[in-house]
């Protein structure tokens, strides 16, 4: 992409409204517009990340054996009725009603509609395990959206949800989406640690939060610094062999947030020096509720007998858009944002330090056309802008890798390739630039 | 994939409700469920192929140019007063109101939206031409809803916006996705006219709508034959070079809707035996409307003489969701969907005809591995379904290429390779039919 013809409307002054450093540099950085109170717009450069995070989220529920469809994002009001969440929602639930005054809501998660559209179909133990996920809008009606992304109205959630016969399958099914979430976050570049959690609305009595560690996080969490020398699995993991030790690997350890946190084993268990306590950011949560829908809503299943019975259900969300928050949170510094590769915009950005004169000019398209011919993301700033403005853009969009072609580093054939994670700089011939992103 | 894991809910009744062949296939195939009148759940075999249109129009909206972002689904409801579209929209905009009693809408249509955005970054000519869009979920508020997804109330578009300097600029704005609405169509397999057409509730003088030939299409068109056969502009068309010889050749030759048809016209212009007057349906619209919006809702730049002008726009649509609708219409017969190739939801199927025993069980599993490890999409129908229903279900899913492994091919070492377009059968050994689906 040359960024003359690209939309980026960077920000040179920081937006009074956030309060949080991702929210800042989303604004800053021209990824993200409100358009009204928790709602927003995704510029290109945040539709760029989103899109990534989406990816890496569907490619490990497929890995795992979850099966992608997608759910409208209004929903009848009737519907949950069924399982007498209508009433007890709350204000947060979208309600609405359309031009015949039926009623409809925005669906804040998706446990009803699944429900029905499983019962409608499945009627034996022998479609069993089935994991059925979605990628969608969501809209919970915050009383105070703030910290943009963090806590919108409008949010993009992956949500998956596991019908199985019985109890010991069920809990299978939650270890596959256990095992997929260390993989997921792990991916993107972030340590999330998995939490004992309390089911809040969802309900059932086993739940686990997959948190980022961030000073900024919305809940303080305790845990043993062992839990982030633990090993993720690779994507060689067989999610139909037994994953219990990884399991039981990771909740050994101790990792709770505040509200089931229990001090005195805190105290017991974990040695002072890798005692820690910080606060979180939630990425992820996974739920077993086993028949509370299924039950209430006669999601029903003929067993090997023959008799029929309630599946045993679990879900299994992740926040998507909520995640560029909370990578920018984990990755950055004075300078802008610092982009773990799997998830950046552009893997590369090419600045062209004298633009319009000849040579600088045609070493830059020369470049540009190799790695475009080769697959890399690259954004060429071919703009009038001076050097300096150039660096700073690029550092505060945080693109991984910047090559930066200037006249002195032309005469002798080099370019310098600067990492962004590090600020490190190397000088390196240009077909070596090439080869090392393509590497 | 396997059969036997996969969530395909075929049904043996076509379904009451279902007015049109492709809303019935649809159903049948496991593709779409109905959650409320005019709301659909992609169900995953439906899941595939939105996404895969989804690709291929984001594919030519790139190439020629235009940038992609992504707009919320919910908007204020000011923002529509800026234009005047508010109060005369009517009915069909479905009006919400949050937990604070503020107004949104759920969004029919992205004009003021899209301009609030430009009118808030770009200031100059300089930054033009510029072309935005997104793929986004829609709400029109239909009194009555029908045909499935070609009349539903929730539905996926994708929406470009450019902004121009002057009506010269905006017209070649206007061409670019004109040419690449001609490729973005010819790519999914369908041959779709570009007919004059009117502006409704969008506004302004120039449109084109692109119609897809079907007598269950919504529309009575006018055309003379010679559309069929014009060339479609390839992949290397030239998006900044001069497009007006390909849209003079397009838009010389007769084609209308009956709102702007013209008889007089017709009869004069158009010989007898290449008169062709039929049914349609609308699977794109573009729109030139000028200064409309940007004068109403002040989206003004400086031009090179330092005088602020307001910009000239376009919109353009494509019905993403409607299209599998209208291609199922165009590619079906007596047994079911024939989905051109590129937006197959599998390429391939393999049909084992006697599951279970050794050697079919074997062959197919070598098929399977190989077709996976070379990137074909591939069914495996590993279930225990006679050979006759697996026939049956290949065809109604409508998968471009059967492979038929059974006993008896096997001891001469081949299976059958059957093409779903057109019937035909041919017995090649295992590794050509390999080879075949990988050419």
């Amino acid at each position: 992409m040359r960024l003359s013809r690209y939309f980026l409307p960077i920000l040179k002054e920081t937006p009074k409204e956030a309060e949080i450093v991702s929210h800042r540099l989303m604004l800053r950085a021209g990824m993200l517009r409100q358009e009204a109170a928790g709602i927003y717009a995704w510029l290109p450069l945040g539709h760029r990340v989103l899109k990534k995070i989406e990816q890496i989220v569907r490619e490990e529920q497929n890995r795992a054996g979850a099966i992608e469809l997608l759910m409208p994002t209004l929903q009848l009001a009737d519907l949950w009725r069924e399982s007498g969440r209508y009433d007890a929602y709350g204000p947060e639930m979208l309600r609405i009603a359309d031009r015949h005054k039926r009623e409809l809501l925005y669906g804040p998660t998706n446990e009803e509609m699944i429900t029905e559209i499983f019962r409608a179909y499945v009627k034996s133990y022998k479609s069993l395990p089935l994991n059925l996920y979605h990628i969608q809008w969501k809209f919970r009606d915050e009383q105070r959206p703030r910290f943009g992304v963090m806590r919108g109205r409008e949010f993009l959630m992956k949500d998956a949800y596991s019908f199985d016969i019985d109890e010991a399958a069920a809990r299978r099914a939650y270890n596959r989406m256990f095992v997929a979430y260390l993989r997921t976050f792990a991916r993107m570049g972030l340590k999330a640690i998995p939490m004992r959690a309390e089911t809040g609305p969802i309900g059932g009595d086993l739940s686990h939060e997959f948190i980022v560690l961030a000073e900024t996080g919305e809940s303080a969490v305790y845990c043993d610094s062992e839990v982030l020398n633990l090993p993720v699995p690779g994507e060689d993991v067989d999610y139909d062999g037994d994953l219990t030790p990884i399991i039981k690997q990771w909740t050994s350890v101790y990792a709770a947030t505040e509200d089931v946190h229990e001090a005195e084993r805190f105290d017991r268990e974990v040695p002072a020096e890798r005692k820690l306590h910080t606060r979180g950011i939630e990425v992820g949560q996974i739920f077993y509720f086993g028949t509370k829908y299924s039950e209430a809503m006669k999601a029903l299943v003929a067993g090997p007998d023959g008799v029929e019975v309630p599946i045993h259900g679990g879900s299994y969300g992740v926040g998507v858009s909520r995640l560029l928050g909370a990578i920018i949170e984990a990755c950055h510094d004075e300078n802008g944002i610092k982009w773990p590769e799997a998830v950046a915009p552009f893997r590369a950005a090419i600045l062209n330090l004298k633009q319009g004169a000849a040579e600088t000019d045609a070493a830059c398209e020369q470049l540009y056309r190799e790695l475009i011919a080769k697959g890399v993301d690259v954004l060429y700033d071919d703009t009038d802008q001076r050097a300096g403005a150039k660096f700073a853009t690029a550092d505060l969009i945080g693109i991984p890798w910047q090559i930066l072609v200037g006249p002195k580093g032309l005469a002798d054939g080099t370019v310098e390739l600067k990492r962004r994670a590090d600020g490190s700089r190397e000088n390196v011939a240009l077909a070596e630039a090439v080869a090392r992103l393509t590497q």
